[in-house]
């Protein structure tokens, strides 16, 4: 049974045919003998802990629970009840009576925890060696460092251990491991995970990160898991709407190409350029930005004052137990101790003066495109310079909680040297989805398998339809029809064609008198309603509210029953304006009325 | 010519009517002679300089300068080019070669600087006592304290030498000198003015604020100074809409009683329910609210670690100019010096968790009222005990910029011993016009005299009719009319009510049925049709679009003709939706429906 798929997709489908939750657990053990690193896991309780689990989850029910048996693995600074967190410090641990609010949240809709996995120390790292417990080995080279902080669960999403895992980032730990193991990193929003029952690294930028196999699967996780919370102050709201089309035509922000570093790295700098040619194979324009402001809010996530909110976070238990500690993780934070509150704040100045200056460049664009990593470290020779590696390894990603901006770290192919290629979507708060959807295609468009499974991408599946963040479906049946008089309206307030369908069964079609541009007038009456031909266009809540602020009596926007029974924003007409009008019903349709000659 | 009034309408008038700006700077002088008062500026040129001024202005035109020859004084801890700079320490003194931006854009209105004005030193206190220089005297009863930090702005206004003044506010420094001397103080939206070229306090929270002798001037002041700044990374684009007819029925947060702090001020408690008193006269409905978490949130700006921005403002003078800082102030600001930057982010911390706890309680009204000070204090009581004196005044309004919110003192009545009793309205950010709003009505309501001018206050204007751009007026009929259970979702869209009003004699209206929440709707007829009670609300195309997409079937939105022939959008029902509606239009309008029982 170690053949079964762990993508959602493919566990969900292999469950509907007969694969039980034991298969699954089995082939969770047999991956991990066959993986043979036991620096993945920290805590690991074995298969009789996840049958108990899986004894609450019911019959397979994935419609109300849609992580019905799906296993993952969480980092060990995430809280899981009965389990031990340590944040890669045995003389740190503790054993949670609570599970975090996002461990809860995954629990309820079905999903099944494996372990706990190895981190750098307190989440301080990029390269995922700071550990006092066995290293993880990248999955895709033994001899590369895995990536971190988020090492073990990285590692153990591209063997395909677990369908996905939690990490954490705050520099960018959610991003870099996935990048350096084939897989994909969604980094939420800042706050739109909540970050109760997490060990704080920086609690002002904290985020609870998934990692997984495919875009489709890290983006449900991370919907099941968000949600406003009142037990972490610094969540927030934030929509995730379902993931539909991607904006046919986007502009993709990209650091100027002389501002690109790879630090020798001249594979990463091919395999840069591949990803962003497919990039334009996807109809997306690239607009080269010049990247010192963003290289220079980075730089102020280790030299600033952040450092001492990793301090405050672990005060009490490293002021009383510093031999205990990693020795580069003690000296990274240790440094904060000797910061005054006045230099806090300056660090919050510089900070705020660069998303002044950055808020236009980043407004210019949909989205960025970074290289996930700059390059690719041995372990060898991180712990030669465990310092200056981990800095480098942040180039693109230690900025990014600063702006607080939101991010997909995504495959994009294979290097020629065969290391793995990846790309990070950057946006402004909230755009989770939209970098979301550029991952997804990108990631198709790559052909990758899976992380280090050997599984094929399953091929693409039919996009799933509204509703689309905030956007307003309208359904127009006369003038502003596509190629009629008035459509050009629509065109200018960025409206997008959706389909052309048919009203209930429960309308009549005038045509209006004393129309400059003629136009019919659609009404619902009780009997003797047919069904009317229209068109629906999506447009934004700002364009939308335009638009129906311009339209003339006796006309006006509500509900429109459609076809299929959904309910739209949509034209109707006063019944006091049919006033010289004519019936037209019986030719189902303004356009097939106006083809014959009339109007 | 001293008698010439300074409020901005009364002194326009006076131009008009051939008053010269040579009167004026005459007046001004009369009247800082008249004060006799050497604590009230710090740097005062004189009438050369101001005539020097004056000859840029050209001819009287008030629609292109809207402060044309309108005379205004300046806190000395905000530049004013070839100016000393002192913030009230002579050693610290510089002369700036430009304007401050706020006083660059009254200048480019058409304002006159008069001099820069005395302030508790470093704009750190409340009292206005901690200067160096002679302690201005209270405008209304000289053996009272001023009120600070922005002492001198308060009283040059109080005593109508200027039309307003410029002060800051971090802790109440714009409210509590208003307060203490019978003065409106708007201290506006964090950011909303730019606090470039301004000394700082804390840079987080630093407000330029603005004291006038009427609101309405207060709020003619802040919308010319508001604008985004780029050398101001704080600074906002905030909107300063005219000000309209205020909402007619309002819910106003006010401390629970058992909450309230008076310590001891029995004559200011009675004129806080006074005050309440008038505030239900003008229709408001009072909320009581717990104001613990409130006082909590105060707490932290002098116990935590906002000192150390003080400190960080001028660590490298203080360090080397430390005995030439006033005793109080540099003991304070000196503490600072202990805190390091893991109790920065504490601070943080304490703060976000606050926020996050008040959000749903601030949300909960509309506004809130409280007291601006909880007592006055001798000059002499304040000298012998100058950190719990200052510390009480600011009960009220230590937590207002570190909660984001906006707010306006205003002056409601004179207490039972005759000294000056003031509220101020608060709100969330960007609300200023909100709080502005009924500020202006409570004023008016007073029938107080303005500052300690004697001169009574002008009758009301004419409201002012809203510049449209872009905004869109809608017709409510129903659930959304003030006060009705729809309402709310208005407000939260930053709706604002601009009048009461009817439709054309055309409609009928019915009350729905099968409605969960009772609606009624109002339909156009060719015959029989009568004029129905609406009210009309503006809001932005955004909004307005979001509102439209969320209205459910049977109801939608058309064109209504008002009575006085206008057409604007407004909420219509579909004659399908009548199914077992009863015709109420009779009743002309769904709020007399619903009083007589009905619904």
């Amino acid at each position: 049974m170690s053949e079964i798929r762990f993508d959602i997709v493919s566990l969900h489908a292999a469950y509907a045919s007969g694969v039980t939750v034991a298969d699954m657990i089995d082939a969770v053990h047999a991956r991990i003998v066959a993986a043979d690193d036991p620096g993945i896991f920290i805590h690991l309780p074995g298969k009789t802990d996840m049958l108990a689990q899986a004894q609450e989850l019911g019959p397979f029910d994935p419609a109300t629970k849609p992580l019905w048996g799906v296993p993952f693995a969480v980092k060990d600074n995430i809280d899981v009840a009965g389990m031990p967190t340590t944040a890669a410090c045995a003389e740190y641990a503790y054993v949670p009576e609570t599970d975090a609010t996002v461990v809860a949240r995954l629990k309820a809709a079905g999903a099944l925890v494996v372990g706990k996995t190895n981190l750098d120390q307190f989440a301080t790292g990029l390269v995922g060696v700071r550990t006092p417990y066995p290293i993880p080995r990248n999955a895709v080279d033994a001899s590369l460092v895995p990536g971190g902080s988020s090492s073990g669960s990285a590692v153990a999403t591209a063997r395909g251990i677990v369908s996905f895992a939690l990490g954490t980032d705050t520099a960018g730990s959610g991003r870099i491991p996935a990048g350096l193991n084939n897989i994909v990193g969604l980094k939420p929003t800042v706050g739109a995970l909540s970050a109760a029952g997490v060990v704080p690294a920086c609690r002002t930028l904290d985020c609870v990160s998934v990692f997984a196999l495919t875009v489709e699967d890290a983006y449900t996780v991370f919907g099941v898991a968000a949600a406003e919370d009142p037990a972490d102050a610094y969540s927030r709201a934030i929509k995730v709407p379902a993931l539909a089309a991607r904006p046919p035509v986007l502009n993709v922000g990209v650091p100027a190409k002389s501002d690109l570093k790879f630090f020798g790295d001249a594979s990463m700098q091919v395999g840069f350029e591949a990803a962003l040619g497919l990039l334009e194979t996807l109809g997306c324009r690239l607009v080269e930005i010049p990247f010192s402001d963003f290289y220079a809010t980075a730089n102020l996530l280790y030299e600033g004052a952040w450092v001492a909110e990793r301090y405050a976070a672990i005060s009490d238990f490293m002021d009383a137990n510093e031999a205990a500690m990693h020795p580069v993780t003690r000296k990274i934070i240790g440094g904060a101790r000797s910061l005054s509150a006045a230099d806090a704040f300056r660090g919050l100045y510089a900070l705020q003066a660069y998303k002044a200056k950055l808020a236009p460049v980043v407004a210019s664009v949909d989205l960025f495109c970074v290289p996930t990593a700059p390059t690719h470290y041995t372990t060898a020779a991180v712990l030669a310079d465990p310092v200056v590696t981990n800095s480098r390894l942040g180039t693109y990603t230690n900025f990014v909680n600063l702006l607080d901006m939101c991010g997909v770290a995504v495959p994009t192919g294979r290097r020629g040297d065969g290391l793995p290629m990846s790309v990070t979507f950057l946006a402004p708060a909230g755009r989770d989805a939209l970098t979301a959807m550029l991952a997804r295609d990108l990631h198709a468009q790559s052909g990758l398998p899976l992380g280090a499974t050997g599984w094929p991408q399953l091929g693409p599946r039919p996009a799933a339809v509204p509703p689309c963040d905030g956007m307003i479906d309208l359904v127009v049946v006369g003038a502003h029809l596509s190629g009629m008089p008035l459509n050009g309206q629509l065109n200018q307030l960025g409206a997008q064609f959706l389909r052309a369908t048919r009203t209930a069964a429960a309308y009549k079609l005038y045509a209006l008198a004393g129309q400059s541009v003629p136009k019919p007038g659609l009404i619902r009456v009780a009997d003797g309603g047919m069904r009317i031909d229209v068109e629906v266009w999506r447009l934004g809540p700002e364009a939308f509210g335009r638009f129906v602020a311009a339209i003339p009596a006796p006309l006006g926007i509500g509900t429109v029953e459609l076809d299929d029974g959904t309910p739209a924003r949509g034209f109707l007409v006063e019944s006091a304006g049919l006033d010289g009008a004519s019936d037209i019903s019986s030719f189902g349709g303004w356009r097939r009325f106006v083809a014959r000659g009339n109007s």
